[in-house]
């Protein structure tokens, strides 16, 4: 009695996905009425060495490649950060999701015992596929999904945590 | 081959949960430094109709005690929302990683399948365990936990993503 690796690791980030694409058309909207610049809030920030919004959206939908990839044992797309439009950024995040949705579940098999090397600045280390998905992966992910909705929430974007929690799963 | 419902929420969620903590030093430290009054940043927030730090870890807190109570199907402690320093909201996160650690694994064997049942609003809905887990709990729990570092990033106390995501479990 237990989840596989692909039922704890594929929906929760498809979910995520969705809700920042869906979020991005009301910082769109946001930007339309106000008459702002939607540069202005790609370019947008919580400190000035932090990422923007559009480089949290990149982060967030590379953690979202990286970690299917590296979990089903396969190579991942290459995805230039050259994004800066709203469009951009949402072509990106289907994309994605795309390329999360074609990994077949049966790639994801015996994966929480897989070996997954990973840099860290100058520093080779390793992690069970269960580790780095749970302790490592999901946390990156999250992070950099939180920031970019923090940012809007922060510029003033009427979003609520419905927004960043997306379709949720009940039955 | 998969892994078990403890081994997914229990070790990342005391993961963040002591990152936090050591997150709150700095921001203590930093309030120490600059003569600010740590008042101050435990009602910082990002926007003006968002929780402030304090109710984000408030809630980050309940959304760990929440989440793991459920998945073992035992009663969880009540916790007033009374911390008005950041001792006391150390405190409270370390009440709840106790309670945490104190379930036994073994009780959450089968929560993968068990049906929880939560109150949205005044929508009364029910998640599978694991639906529950990668789909609700475990995005809402670092949805807050995000926030609160935002909210201190924002502010201007030193921390970075290391130590969001703390002591990772690299082999």
């Amino acid at each position: 009695m237990s989840v596989s690796i692909h039922q704890a690791a594929v929906p929760a980030i498809l979910q995520i996905l969705d809700s920042l694409s869906a979020i991005i058309d009301k910082a769109a909207a946001h930007c339309e009425a106000r008459k702002i610049d939607p540069a202005v809030l790609i370019s947008y920030r919580l400190a000035p060495d932090m990422y923007a919004f559009a480089r949290q959206i990149q982060v967030t939908t590379d953690q979202a490649k990286g970690i299917t990839a590296r979990l089903a044992g396969v190579e991942m797309p290459s995805l230039p950060d050259v994004e800066t439009s709203f469009d951009e950024l949402k072509a990106r995040i289907a994309k994605v999701a795309d390329f999360v949705k074609s990994l077949p579940a049966a790639e994801f098999e015996g994966a929480e015992a897989r070996t997954i090397p990973m840099k860290l600045g100058s520093r080779e280390v390793e992690f069970t596929g269960a580790d780095y998905l749970f302790g490592f992966g999901l946390p990156n992910f999250y992070f950099h999904a939180a920031a970019a909705y923090d940012i809007l929430r922060h510029a003033g974007v009427a979003v609520g945590k419905r927004d960043f929690l997306g379709a949720i799963p009940i039955r």
